[in-house]
């Protein structure tokens, strides 16, 4: 069984209220942050009797189509074998 | 510089209808994905100065503290010196 880890975030050059305001609260309280910025997370468990390039195929396709809208935000995931 | 990057899902035993939304959509669509569950992920950066142990001591308290419910959530954390 294989699971992957996405992490979707906003590119770079796009701003970032959400992180923002989390910084800025960080920092009221005083803890030693200089940027916050968020993203999502997902876990996907891939069905078996995939190859490993079927299965990265598929994933490309899902976070790319599905997952993250490519004009603001970027992707990355790995791929791990679950016992 | 040091990064955080920390993730924030949902207990194992806590539903996610986020992420089950998220996982039919999916196989409706013909994707081949068994499960899927929906988290947030924050980058931060940590101010210099710091050593690694304080640098830990803080992401911990920020991270139970603020980001994360801890009666419903649980998080992961790695940090990176970035160039």
């Amino acid at each position: 069984m294989s699971e992957a880890h996405v992490q979707v975030t906003l590119k770079k050059s796009i701003l970032d209220p959400q992180g923002s305001a989390v910084e800025k609260a960080l920092r009221q309280m005083g803890y030693p942050v200089d940027a916050v910025r968020v993203g999502k997370f997902m876990e996907i468990r891939i069905a078996d009797g995939l190859s490993r390039t079927e299965q990265r195929e598929a994933l490309e396709e899902i976070c790319r189509k599905v997952l993250s809208n490519p004009v603001i935000e970027e992707y990355t995931f790995s791929l791990e074998d679950q016992p």
